[in-house]
């Protein structure tokens, strides 16, 4: 669809072990949709710093944007600046505006261990904001940023408007048939139109239930005249069984 | 920790982009932690058939078990069969089983198409259980589920019991510090204690909150001595920054 392409990489322990539910690759589901950014994979991790490293590598060469959540911290399992350094052959540094920003604001309280956070690989860029009080260290394609909920969304909302691109078009038909009865209907639309995604999505039902719709049918695409095309002719192959929208609720 | 292990594939591109929220992957992060069982990763893809089947190679050699979400119905956009048959290279073939389930239950309906539903990697094992009216594909260690939700969920409990393993060992404390005051002390309980996860999970608080408790601690392991162990020693080094818990909500 020629659109930019994102990935998000959730680093914790906590998330695969069910200590805490992620919200942050939630969030970017959400916002890179809404910026036409197509995202297209998610993977979570464990601490594990060999393992981040080689995905990191992975992810930068075959995505345009990369997003990491989580490790940045000052303890032991706080090893996601090291793992982007090993990604890409870079060392990690001390930074000298990072480490002035600790000793502001800290103060007498820093402990020589907390300065681990100023460390970052020498390749880095820091994007600052306004809105923040602590910049986003992004390294070549792939852009750091915490795993507290509250702070991750609050750094991307800060630096959202880069990633900005054409927005997707979609159009949704319902459909009163199972899968299979429509599927070879579906073929001739993806064969004439390779440039348009169809998604079909079964509904659910109890064997008792009549549902009005069974199947849930997506066209979408950047390119708006291709969507509606689309929409036209599957439209016209499925003709009687194409039902009106679920009233809004 | 000795721990047998476990990875899931989600794929579909419908939750990349937002249209539904996994239900899946998180009720297996639930189901595998009750099960003693270590989940290191989680991916979420679209439906390309090659990526799949590459990223299934690689989750199938580094876990235990491996379980995958979606991309089983008659459609266009479903490809995780043929994905998995790539991903081992074995061929995909008309299960005479599966084709009679699907002559038996649709009769007359029974659209050519749909027997695509039928067609497995030879070298498939299918798993059966009283509670199922269709057997859950096993490939190697891969074990292919659909992406509804509710089928989902009642295919996996059907054969859950298959991976039962010893469980682990939790304790928590509660600490009124933030992470880089205490981030050497847990330093010393991780060397003390390689075969024990330490978790270290700082809480978002306002500015002008001063809560309780600001860090929470995890010690675990599948051995419920070290756990005993490694906690008092790190009760014992935190000392009065420890506080009670939070009182049940």
């Amino acid at each position: 669809m020629g659109a930019k392409t994102a990935a998000v990489l959730v680093i914790g322990e906590e998330i695969l072990s069910g200590k805490t539910t992620d919200q942050n690759a939630a969030l970017l589901i959400k916002e890179l949709r809404s910026l036409g950014v197509a995202l297209r994979r998610i993977v979570v991790l464990g601490d594990v710093r060999a393992e981040i490293a080689q995905c990191l590598r992975e992810l930068s060469a075959s995505h345009d944007f990369v997003f990491t959540s989580g490790g940045v911290g000052p303890t032991h399992d706080d090893v996601t600046m090291e793992a982007v350094a090993e990604a890409f052959g870079m060392r990690l540094l001390r930074h000298p505006e990072l480490e002035q920003k600790m000793r502001a604001f800290y103060g007498d309280r820093l402990e020589e261990r907390a300065l681990r956070m100023a460390d970052v690989p020498d390749g880095v860029v820091l994007l600052d904001s306004d809105h923040l009080s602590w910049p986003v260290p992004v390294v070549r394609n792939v852009h750091v940023l915490p795993g507290v909920p509250e702070i991750f969304r609050r750094k991307f909302m800060a630096i959202r408007g880069r990633f900005a691109d054409a927005p997707f078009h979609l159009r949704e038909l319902l459909v009163d048939a199972d899968e299979s009865a429509i599927a070879g209907r579906l073929d001739q639309v993806v064969a004439a139109f390779p440039g348009v995604f169809l998604g079909s999505y079964p509904r659910f039902h109890f064997p008792n239930e009549t549902p009005r719709w069974r199947v849930k049918l997506t066209v979408e695409s950047k390119n708006a005249g291709e969507v509606e095309r689309a929409t036209a002719q599957l439209a016209n192959l499925l003709g009687s069984l194409v039902v009106p929208p679920d009233p809004a609720a």
